[in-house]
């Protein structure tokens, strides 16, 4: 109980990156991995909503995972050296999604127009969590834009994570027997 | 399956508009439309919590078929003369919002104050949408503000809209016999 | 009837302030209490899903007014002497969040590591309410660097209240035995 959650220590709108250097809060560095925070808990409440497949279900969480890596370099002060000590996100995180999307695939119907989202909350959460997704990213590259330090992995990362959930959206709503509504230009 | 969902063109952070324009993905113009592509995917978890409610859903659906239409009126390049192909958006779609939300106010009391979002999973995420797409209309006026091309009736659609969702929140919390909290300053 | 929600007057672009000053909706003062107003609706949601714990549903209403009370003071011109007329927001206030963090904590293991959102909705949405409370914080701060007037309380309590959710999503799981997930960096 001597442990506090709250330090108090941010309340004037400055906090710190790993390696100590403080900033402002409002630091794109610090919007890029809060945005990756707020996609992270969307994907919790994706795999709750995803009751019955299991493997969609620990994919998420290895996903999950994969996210606070993403989290803990996008974190690091790129003027200090402690980026070696942090865990890395490898190709083949990338290709894991990429053969997921591909499987999936193998059952859905193929795609000649964009989709509205709905239909059941697993389905819309999904694509709540593709365009969380896309805005994590944009802001990514806003930062690397701006020239500040980002692992171009990171940015791959995220593009193909936006498609996988996009693909997801569609098996849920195949698993769940839900029509798909196409968007017909009126 | 020779068909991929993902291209990898934009692994580095760039994408293109229609027309075929590169643009870097942290482009106000590509905030814009991915905005109204979250606000499409929250009004498809809406639609998801309406059970019983078949003309608002319905309504909704041709919301995001209209929300399309902006979207691929924000995605044009302005430069490039493709606009015109485009499915437009009408002045009736605008009356079409304000006709429902005045059906919907003769069940409903006048409000005097402003109501404390909950309730129903149904009301809250309304009022979430409402919310998602006052910030679409954000940075749809930050991109007017930069002198970049947008429709005005955009602005218009977007801006009635949330007042559409409003009015649906109240609604909905009507049908379900939700007691509505108003916001009384202590 | 005579009473219309939709005024038209925004439809350009424009809003006004409390004290009357016109400002248009890209103005970051808007996008304070705009996404204040995003974190209002997903504390409604949390609160809709938690069924039983009356004590954290009434705690959760309590913040809804106060954050109407914190909207107020962002909407306030500040070249206007209209503030004082404010319902204001008091130390004690941030008190109240930080005994019910301890009050929660006792019963919760300590923590050594992140935790993985999500388990059941309510936890994963205490999450996502968690980080729109740091994405609205993110925006206050920006105001406040850009020399902006925003009461330095605001800031303080936004800090806390994510404090707060992030010790509600623990709790939350707790009663509902959810099983928490640490990250563990592979
Ligand atoms: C980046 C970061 C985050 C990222 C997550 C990490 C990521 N990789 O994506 C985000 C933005 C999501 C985050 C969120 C939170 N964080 Co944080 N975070 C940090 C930061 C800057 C670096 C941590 C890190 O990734 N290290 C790299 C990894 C590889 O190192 P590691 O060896 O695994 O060790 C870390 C973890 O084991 C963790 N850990 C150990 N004990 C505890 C205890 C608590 C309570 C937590 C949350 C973590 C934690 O911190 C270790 C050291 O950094 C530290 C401050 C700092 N400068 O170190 C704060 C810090 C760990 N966070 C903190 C807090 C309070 C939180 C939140 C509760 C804030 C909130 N209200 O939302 C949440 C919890 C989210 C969750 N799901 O559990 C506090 C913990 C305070 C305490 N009393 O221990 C710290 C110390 C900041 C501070 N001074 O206030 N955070
Ligand atoms: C704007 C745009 C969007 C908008 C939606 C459109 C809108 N109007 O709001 C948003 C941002 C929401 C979007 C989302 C997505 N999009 Co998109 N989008 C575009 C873009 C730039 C223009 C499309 C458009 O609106 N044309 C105007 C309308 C009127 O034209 P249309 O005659 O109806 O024809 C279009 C549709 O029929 C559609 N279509 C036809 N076949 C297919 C197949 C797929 C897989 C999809 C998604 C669409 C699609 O594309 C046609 C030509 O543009 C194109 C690229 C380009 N420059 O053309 C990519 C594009 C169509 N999108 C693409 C993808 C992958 C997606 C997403 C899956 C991305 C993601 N991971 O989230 C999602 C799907 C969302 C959904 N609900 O279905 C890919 C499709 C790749 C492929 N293999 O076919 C394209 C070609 C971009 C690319 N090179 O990667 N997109
Ligand atoms: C700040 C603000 C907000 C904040 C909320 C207030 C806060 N404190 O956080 C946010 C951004 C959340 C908001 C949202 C909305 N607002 Co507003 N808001 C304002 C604003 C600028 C100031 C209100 C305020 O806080 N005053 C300070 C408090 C202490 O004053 P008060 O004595 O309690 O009196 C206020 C309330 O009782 C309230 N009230 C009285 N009658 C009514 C009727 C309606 C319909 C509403 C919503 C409120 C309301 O307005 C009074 C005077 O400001 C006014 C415009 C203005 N310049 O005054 C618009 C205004 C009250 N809002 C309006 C509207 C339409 C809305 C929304 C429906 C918009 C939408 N589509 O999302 C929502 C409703 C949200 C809800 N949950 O009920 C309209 C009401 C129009 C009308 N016909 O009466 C106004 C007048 C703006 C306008 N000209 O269009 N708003
Ligand atoms: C499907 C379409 O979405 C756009 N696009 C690509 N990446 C993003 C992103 N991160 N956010 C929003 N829109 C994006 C491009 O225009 C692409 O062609
Ligand atoms: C109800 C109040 O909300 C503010 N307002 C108007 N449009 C927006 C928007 N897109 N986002 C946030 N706030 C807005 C104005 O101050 C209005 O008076
Ligand atoms: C837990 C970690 O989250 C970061 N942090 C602190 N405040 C915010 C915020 N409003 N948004 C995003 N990240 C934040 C800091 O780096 C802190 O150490
Ligand atoms: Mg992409
Ligand atoms: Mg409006
Ligand atoms: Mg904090």
């Amino acid at each position: 109980m001597a442990f506090k959650i709250y330090t108090k220590t941010g309340d004037k709108g400055k906090t710190g990156l790993i390696g100590g250097t403080r900033v402002s809060k409002s630091h794109i560095r610090i919007d890029s991995y809060g945005t990756v925070d707020e996609l992270n808990s969307f994907i919790g409440l994706l795999g709750d909503q995803l009751n019955d497949d299991t493997h969609s279900i620990s994919m998420l969480r290895e996903i999950q995972d994969r996210l606070f890596t993403i989290g803990a370099s996008l974190a690091c002060d790129p003027e200090k050296e402690q980026r070696m000590k942090i865990p890395d996100l490898k190709e083949s995180d990338i290709e894991l999604l990429e053969s997921e999307i591909d499987s999936m695939n193998t059952v859905l119907p193929e795609m000649k127009f964009f989709i509205l989202p709905g239909g059941h909350a697993a389905v819309s959460t999904a694509h709540i969590a593709r365009c969380v997704c896309r805005r994590a990213e944009r802001i990514c590259v806003a930062m690397q834009e701006e020239q500040l330090f980002i692992e171009p992995i990171v940015l791959k990362y995220l593009n193909r994570l936006s498609d996988y959930l996009f693909v997801l959206a569609r098996y849920a709503g195949h698993q769940l027997q839900v029509q798909e509504i196409p968007w017909k230009p009126r």
